[in-house]
Formats: structure tokens, sequence, C-alpha cells
């Protein structure tokens, strides 16, 4: 074992021991050590930014993209912001002790199946400091020890914001190394964690597809893979044209550089001549760049709308654009969209535009994703729009949590069975 | 890659797309679909029997203990149980498309989470071959394909048997594909099952504690860990001492050879010296070894009870017997209770007698266990016993299923969210 290796393995291990402690705490003790995490974040921006100029300023010098300095950047008004989500989180009802469900089994046993913590949660996430408070917050509320893997650009801003949340859990009740930031900016501080199996519980990655995949590659802890989108969009031959019409922009165009939004529109050939003209015109309105196949960039070419249009490759199908592009294919029925679906998904969400309930009961029984949504905008996918209050990240697994996870995702269960003196 | 992972890939990719057909399907069509195997194993055991000679000679050859030999052993009485077993799969209600959450959103979107099968099911397990019929029949009515690996030892069984179901399987619109043997006997056939992500969705092992570690490790599909009990009872110094004994060796001794077993005995230093002298003269009457530390064994010393009684060795404290030996240890309170189950316990089943609410609180709310039993025995953490009709494993772990797992457990979930062209 390395030293970062034994280090990290060091703080797993307090993780573990103060996850024991925080597990049957009451929601009363949780929220009021929230509730002074989000005062402690106000009253000690001017550190924290302080932390974080030293971050941008590396950034800078290492000739960081302006966009991605902007993910990077705290100001007052952001860390206001994030204790605002803090106090959000204090809102939201508390899934541990829950009842799931419960009987009296024949011979008397009382049997209840309660929810309880998952215990340790990593998180390994990217540029965006703000991840660090709301990730420990939400651990904290569903009472799991959080272990915070940041971006190593954003390691002097994580540090201050860790050390902020220490200090003010103390004396609150909950265990100062339920958050703890994991030592070490390089590879293999992460890698330590990955393989902390025995001491962290779960691992969730936020963050773009390729962190996801070496997550997932290398760590002998059980992952929860989040977030690779790549949605599409059906307008069936029965579809109200007008709704797919303002559907396929909106899931596009609304906000395309998330994980919820369309990169995919198949549209069945029935409906192509009427509906490819007028959605082009709308694309091209919203500078999305079309990537078509032979049917489109025929229309395409019949119609002059001023719209983009290039030709769609194979690559075209299996990329989650995140910008203004969207590939776009003409396809003969439902089983062909479904076939195309079943093909290049990640198995995020998928939509269909169709007022045949007979085909929407098809598409909705055939479609294996986290989300169908039935003449809906691909966007609504979200833990906010779902009503869970706060989510850590939207699974694209099948194992344990799927779609967006919110407080209850966080957890297991037990089985607490009450006799008197049962014997089998 | 070589010729077998080519071989095991093309089987579970036959799985993924039996599995997208077997989704969809109604209950009426996969419960005729089980009774049409239960019909034929029973009509053609002759050919199972025949096969099942075949592998028992050869184990008698190797030298297989006679134990090992009757596990492996079927003959038209077991088929008919086997069968049987499909018969009762048959009764229990279909978890999929059950409704686990719903509601109208604020905007008018009709959001429900409904169940939907897991996919393609991979089970590795040793020498018993009736566990082939049952875990395809599991699998086929939670709507799931299964992959069956079994142990070379049963080779020839397990080709019978998986003969029987798929020829049973034609016409009944359940797809032939969703029930396959893995091909080949060799390590190698079973690596490539477990390196088979993205064809593969979920692997379960069902056996010994190396075989579930070796799988847990290597694999890079995600497993549901089960099995491994070294569960605990705690005697308080609260507990009525006559439900204390008669559940200590209900735990131990009813059938020690299984996971819900007792391994360790725990009793409060406050009765010690009470219930030690007749709890180690039960254990003897049930001719059961135990291994106690330096205060159960002083006890044991002043009062001869016939038992036998030997040093207790950190080994002891870590060992699940499955054996008729129980370790004991004298503790001076709940906590140094708790800290021991914390430190040893595989999170199975630990149990608490004692009459106090508070201490069962306490305890109940600090074991991290997948069931915690008060005033009964650990022998109750069962599928059957519970009420599940049937589990095709009990899980350690804490993600996606903890503690028995019946069909239920076997599926996932996916939101369905239908709107009247909704957007963001």
């Amino acid at each position: 074992m390395s030293d970062i290796e034994r280090e990290v393995h060091a703080v797993a291990q307090r993780a573990k021991d103060a996850a024991a402690d925080l597990a049957p705490l009451s929601r009363a003790v949780k929220d009021q050590a929230l509730l002074a995490i989000a005062d402690a974040l106000v009253k000690r921006a001017d550190e924290i930014t302080a932390a974080n100029a030293q971050d941008v300023e590396r950034a800078r010098r290492d000739g960081t993209s302006p966009a991605m300095i902007d993910r990077l950047t705290l100001n007052p008004a952001r860390i206001e912001a994030i204790a605002d989500a803090v106090r959000e989180i204090v809102e939201l009802p508390d899934p541990v002790g829950e009842s799931v469900r419960g009987s009296i089994l024949p011979n008397g046993l009382d049997l209840r199946q309660i929810r309880v913590p998952l215990g340790v949660i990593g998180i390994i996430y990217e540029g965006r400091p703000n991840v660090t408070a709301d990730a420990a917050a939400l651990c904290l509320k569903s009472g799991n020890a959080a272990l915070l893997r940041g971006s190593s650009s954003a390691y002097d801003s994580n540090t201050a914001i860790v050390g902020v949340l220490r200090d003010a859990l103390e004396g609150t009740g909950v265990p100062v190394d339920a958050v703890q930031m994991v030592p070490g900016r390089t590879r293999e501080s992460s890698t330590a964690l990955m393989r902390a199996r025995g001491l962290v519980d779960v691992l969730i990655p936020r963050g773009g597809g390729s962190l996801i995949q070496a997550v997932v590659r290398d760590s002998t802890v059980p992952v929860i893979e989040t977030g690779e989108g790549l949605c599409h969009v059906y307008v069936d031959a029965d579809a109200d044209l007008d709704k797919a019409l303002a559907i396929a922009v909106n899931a596009k165009a609304q906000r395309c550089s998330v994980c919820n939004s369309a990169e995919t529109l198949l549209v069945h050939e029935a409906v192509a001549d009427a509906f490819l003209p007028r959605v082009l015109a709308s694309l091209a309105e919203a500078e999305v760049t079309v990537h078509g196949d032979d049917r489109v960039q025929a229309v395409a070419a019949a119609h002059p709308t001023g719209a983009t249009v290039v030709e769609a490759t194979e690559e075209d199908w299996t990329t989650e654009y995140l910008s203004m592009d969207l590939a776009v294919r003409v396809v003969p029925d439902v089983d062909a969209a479904l076939a195309h679906i079943r093909k290049y998904s990640t198995q995020h969400t998928e939509a269909i535009i169709t007022d045949s309930l007979s085909t929407s009961r098809y598409f909705v029984s055939r479609v294996d994703s986290a989300a169908v949504m039935v003449n809906a905008s691909t966007r609504f996918t979200d833990g906010g729009e779902f009503g869970f209050g706060a989510e850590i990240g939207i699974s694209t697994q099948k194992l344990h949590a799927r779609g967006p996870m919110g407080l209850t995702e966080m957890t297991s269960t037990k089985y607490v069975v009450t006799g008197d003196g049962h014997l089998k």
C-alpha cells in the first residue's frame, strides 16, 4: 500500500465509524446540523471566495475556457444560493426509518422492512464546487457519511468548503467525520477511493461520460452510474404535429448541455413530408444544426428553410452532443424506432409523440429506459420536476435506483423481526 | 477474444434479445409457460435421471464425499419436488407492472413509477441441480432471461434439465432463449460471463463464501452478494433466560449448515453466571462444540455439564462454521456486543434476547444487518418465512436488495410520464 492509499483508507475508516454513529440520529438533529452548515457557509463566504480565487487564477494560467472558469467561480451570491439549497434539503422529509412494508406473519412474528442509510457514500465529481456542499447535505440528510472527491481544479475551493462544513458540525451531534474530503489531488487518490471495498458502500460519479466510465471500469466498490443521456424523441404516424414540433424543439434547444436534452429525432415516414419541413424551419430558427439521413437531406433540399443540414453518419446515432446539434432519421414504423432506440440509447429518457393509445402502450412497454415520456419533453426527467425536492444524480442503471435519485434512493433497508421467544 | 468468450457473448446477446421480447409479456403467458415446464420435467424425468447418473458416477470416481453425492443426486421423487416448486411460483403474483408510486405533478404531468424486469440475470451456482429449474422459473416469472452457470460436477444433469425447459417453452410465447446454459465447463466460461457487461444486467452467485468472493472480485457485471452468514445471538442483561436458552440452541442446532444459523453467542456479564451453565448443558445435549472465551471456560470448569468447551481464538469470531460449533463470549454491556457485531458480522442476521424495550430499540437502531431479530431465532431470515413465497437468495449487501430476495427484488423500475404536449 502506498502512502496515499493508506491515507485514503484511514479517511474511509473514519467515515465508516462516523456512519455508524450517524445512522440512528433523529431528523431534528440532522436538520439542526444542516441549518448550522447553511449559516456557516454564508458567514464564512469571504474565506471560500478567497480560496476559490486561487483555483480561478490557476485555471486562467492554465488557459482554461471562459465557460469552464465560469462554472468554477464562486461569489457571495452563488454561496448564498448554495446555502439556500442546503436549507431546502432541511425542509425535505427524512427517508430513514420509513416503513417500506410490514405484516404479522402467520406464526405471530412482527415483520417490518424499514429504510436505513446506505452508510458511506463516495462522490467523485468534476469542476463545480457547488456540488461539494450539495452532495454533503444530501448525504447527511439521508444519514450517510460523505467522502468527497472533487476535481483537482477546484481543490482549494473544496478544501475551504469542507473545512466550513466540518467546523459547523462541531457540537451538533452529527459526527464531524461524517463529511470528509478524500486527500490528494492525483489520480492515485481517486483510485484508492474506488478500491476501498468494505469501507465505502457506494460510489456515485457525477460528471461527463468519460469520468463515469472510468469509475465503472476501475471501481471494486459498487457504483451507481449517472447522467449519460442519449435521449430520443419519436414522432409517430398518429402524432399531433403541432405538439410534436414544440416538443422536438424544446427537448433539443431549451437547454442543450444537460443529460435530459434530446440528441436524436425519429420521424415516422407517414408524417415525414408534413412534419420535416416544419421542424427543420423551427430548428433553424433555434440555431440547431441537423444531422440528417438521406430522406431528411432530400426534404431539406426540396424545402429551403435556412436550416443547416449535414449528412448523418453512424457516429451521429451514438453521440451525446450536449450542443445545438440534432440527429434526425426517418423510420418506417414504431418497431424500427424501437430497434433504433434499443441499439443506440443510453437508457436515460425516450419520448413518443402520438395520439394513439395503442401505439403509446406498445412503445411504453417496450422501451427499456429510466423514463419514457408520452407527449412531453424529455427535459422533464429531473428530481425537481418529479417532486423529489433534490437529486444526487440521474441513474441510468437498473440496479438499486433508476432515474432521478432523491433522498429515498440514497437509502437501503433492513428487516426488523420481533417475536416472543419464537423458534423455528 | 478466445473461442469460449465469443461463444459466451453470443449466448448472452441472445439472452438480451429474448429479454426484450419477454419484458412486455402478460402474467398469463408466463404462467402457462411455467406450467408447461413443470409438466415437461415430470414427463421427461427418465432422461434427466439418466444424465444425472453420469454426473453421479463421475463424482464417485473422483472420490466425492457421500454428502456431496447426495446433494447431486436426482431421482423421480426429487424431480417431482422440483416441478412442484415451479408450480408454486405460478401461484405467486407477478411483480412486473406494479405501480410503485404515482401522482399528478403540479404542471399536470401524470407520473408513474412501475416495476419492470431487470433484463438478463446470470446465476452462478454450485453442486445442486435443482437450482437450475428453480432459478430459471423465478427469472421467467419476473420477466427476466436466465443465463445459468452451474457446477461442472452437475454438467450433464444441468444440460438435460435446460434442454427440457427450452423444449417446453416452444410455442408458449416465451422466447426459448429466455433460458440458456452458459457453454463450457471451465473457469474461462464463468469468467467470460462475469465480463459480459452491457449484455448481462446482474449476476447472482449462489453458494459458499469463496464462490461469492471470487464473483465479486472478478466481475465487471453488477453482482448481488448472497448468503454468507456469520450471525450473532446476544443475550442481554434483561433477557428472559428460558427464551434465551431455547433461541440460542435453536439458532445454532436446528439446522447448522445454512446461512441463517448462529455462529457466535454473546452473553451480557450480568447474566453470565445464571445463563452459561444452563446453555452449556443444552448445547452439550445438542452435541454442539463450544469455543469459549476465558470466562466461558471458567464457568465450564466450575459447572461440569459434559459440554465440549475449547478455547476461542480470534479465528473463531471470524468463522462461519456451518457446523455444530458455536463461539461464545461474555461482554460487559450492549455497546460491547454491538462493537463485536460491527467488527465480525457479515451483516446477514443478528438477534437480541431482551425484555427491555429501550435496549431492544437501541440494538435495532445500531445493528447494520439485513435482518435484526428481537426475541426470535436467526433461522427466520428466509423468503419463505417472510411470506415472499420463494427466494433466489439472501442478499447481504446494501444496494438494490437486502435480505431475502423474492420476485419483487428481481425487478427494476421505470418512470412513465404522460402529458399533453408539455414543454419545459
